[in-house]
């Protein structure tokens, strides 16, 4: 087994907060000595089930922690799922049904697994506790937390003072996740730092139920490929953990070069002693930092498609956008497929009038037929291509680059 | 049946506020034409079981009710008493073990039937349906109420502002006290002033449950025998129901003139109509007021121990201040019959050594030897008394009077 030193190390990489770090050592000496692995707890909610690099950053440090041996609880917050986590939000959240919640937690687990390792994982649903707290247990519960405090919350102070209203029952939800702690003897809770005062409370609360008091593990949030907003889908600055190996090297290829290194640390399983190495290279003026963007973009392609289809991406995207000078910061349009498909095939000239590249189909013949059309790269002078081709870069003449991507 | 105006003028007597009068009008005439009695509900929380004309003003008013044909719901608050009332304290209470509870609760039962028809009279322990509800069923309870709702209660809102800490737990109180509503179906709360929140919350939630909403009736705080303060144990102004007759008849006749009116409101079933009748009469100079004390004391008294035993204690007052011109505010001393007992019979000297009433044994012995001493408006000369001997005067020449009682 790794010494606790070295494991405190590579925990420790790329973590915004550990309350506290003497508590995380004790820890680790204490699993090392008794030979038993620590229970890493993540408390996932089941309403957002496309799990892209942003989400990847808690579970790659789980995984850090199971190649040293420890163990993954991952909660399902079924149970939870019916108030809604209030944290950051200016309003009550609608309830969800259990068939989403089900729904949700599937997709979830399948995705989950494409970073955890599955043998050093157990998979909860926190209803299988929760729904057996009667009333008693509920103002046991309750009793362990005062009202102040609970209005210490950033998003609860704000509607309060704000005269917005808070449903008696979102005080819940803090207590629900930490009750989870209890019931898990959770010795770790990972979380992002919006997650601070719901894990602490799970430090607490395992203290007032007589047990050791979980240690705070607090990630910090990633920013997308604009290099500017949180990474969410609805900001389109994501790289989805289950988008094909193409895409993922090509994205990752967009991400601004002051990211690299943060990069490196939270969204890939390096050691943080290489990382170092990397940073240093970085500051080497003889290095192009895109060489560097090239590794970060091999590994994490790596990490969800397999060595092979990265390499096969990496190959790929050399020939468009290397070999042709294509720009990597050129526009992209997702289009459905629905809309461009003809005979099983798909239409370029579809293609091409949906985007915006031509203006009309007769133009979009015209220039396919005047031999003016690249297809990542390659002059393209047919106007049915195979399906499925979901992802390419089309050029139109010297200048004019668009990047395509086609979605079911 | 009592046609509902009627019974309105019965019902209104005395009571402090009601919400509203639109729906209890109502209430009476719907009850008249589907000849269905309404449900008139009280909690009782089973903290303080010893009775006292404080504590029955709202029993007598739900025995009007009673009389009026109506049935009575008296919940033991077991499951609530768990938590305990906030209500007007600046501090969470100690729960109540279950072996309490279940004892405060017997105390009572035999105490309410001093008041209430049995026959029309259900009593019933919220455990019965509290304990059954699920965390699940306690969020939905919770989701009804908002946080800024509660915190506008008078003792939350100060202890908030005070930084006195309120424990989550205790914002449950009132929603239990309304689930019970909501789980009777009540159609009339009753209650003291102290409880209006408490009680509006049922009104509310009975809504949110899609039930009719109850009628919030409530009494006003009646006054000690001293006129000044809320009636209490603990300021021995009070008048208990258990009581023997005696007691109860001399007590009532310390009550200040200025009470007459509100005592025979609160503390008796008198007809309103008759009620305005001695409220003239008390304005009348020529009647003495102390004539219609001695008429509030006999019905007091006939309330609590039947006709003759009030007869007999009217008859002991008359004789032993009356005949013998003894005042009635005199003061009282309550002493425990372990110390004044010998030979299964009560030493007068150690009455009159303990009370204060003689400096030593002797003293007593030669004042009692001298014929200096009356008991209960005759001459004493014995040592001894027969044993029970529980309340009585005791007169030492001239102008000295003292009350004793002695308890068990």
């Amino acid at each position: 087994m790794i010494n606790a030193k070295e494991q405190f190390k590579i925990i420790m990489k790329g973590v915004s907060q550990v309350i506290n770090k003497e508590d995380l050592m004790e820890k680790l000496e204490k699993s090392i000595t008794t030979n038993t692995p620590l229970v890493v707890k993540l408390g996932l909610d089941p309403t957002a089930p496309d799990i892209h690099l942003g989400h990847s950053v808690v579970l790659r440090k789980i995984k850090q922690m199971q190649d040293l041996g420890h163990r993954a609880v991952i909660i399902i917050g079924d149970f939870t799922g019916k108030i809604g986590d209030p944290t950051g939000k200016s309003k009550a959240r609608k309830p969800l049904t259990d068939e989403q919640i089900l729904e949700n937690a599937r997709t979830y687990e399948h995705q989950v697994f494409k970073i955890l390792d599955r043998d050093k994982t157990e998979l909860k649903f926190n209803s299988e506790w929760l729904s057996k707290l009667n009333f008693q247990d509920v103002i046991k519960l309750a009793s362990k937390v005062t009202v102040a405090r609970m209005l210490e919350r950033d998003d609860f102070e704000n509607r309060y003072k704000n005269n917005q209203s808070i449903g008696l029952h979102e005080f819940f939800y803090p207590l629900m996740q930490a009750y989870d702690s209890v019931e898990l003897e959770a010795d770790i809770e990972m979380g992002g730092t919006d997650q601070t005062f719901n894990i602490l409370m799970g430090r607490t609360l395992q203290k007032d139920y007589g047990k050791d008091s979980q240690v705070a593990l607090f990630m910090p949030l990633l920013e997308g490929t604009d290099g500017i907003e949180k990474m969410s889908k609805s900001l389109k600055n994501y790289i989805g953990i289950c988008e094909d190996a193409v895409t993922i090297f090509q994205k990752t290829m967009t991400v601004p070069d002051n990211l690299i290194i943060k990069y490196f640390e939270l969204a890939t399983d390096i050691h943080p002693d290489e990382v170092h190495k990397i940073k240093l290279e970085l500051e080497n003026p003889k290095i192009n930092p895109r060489d560097v963007k090239m590794r970060l973009a091999r590994e994490i392609t790596t990490l969800y498609c397999g060595k092979s289809e990265a390499e096969i991406a990496e190959e790929h995207f050399k020939t468009v956008f290397q070999k042709n000078l294509i720009p990597d910061d050129i526009d992209e349009f997702i289009l459905s497929l629905d809309c461009c498909v003809k005979d099983d095939q798909i239409d370029l000239t579809k293609i091409m009038t949906k985007s915006g590249i031509a203006k009309s189909t007769s133009e979009a013949r015209r220039l396919i037929i005047q031999n003016a059309v690249k297809i990542d790269g390659k002059k393209f002078s047919d106007f049915l291509m195979p399906n499925p081709h979901i992802s390419f870069v089309i050029q139109v003449g010297k200048a004019k680059f668009f990047k395509v991507k086609i979605e079911n």
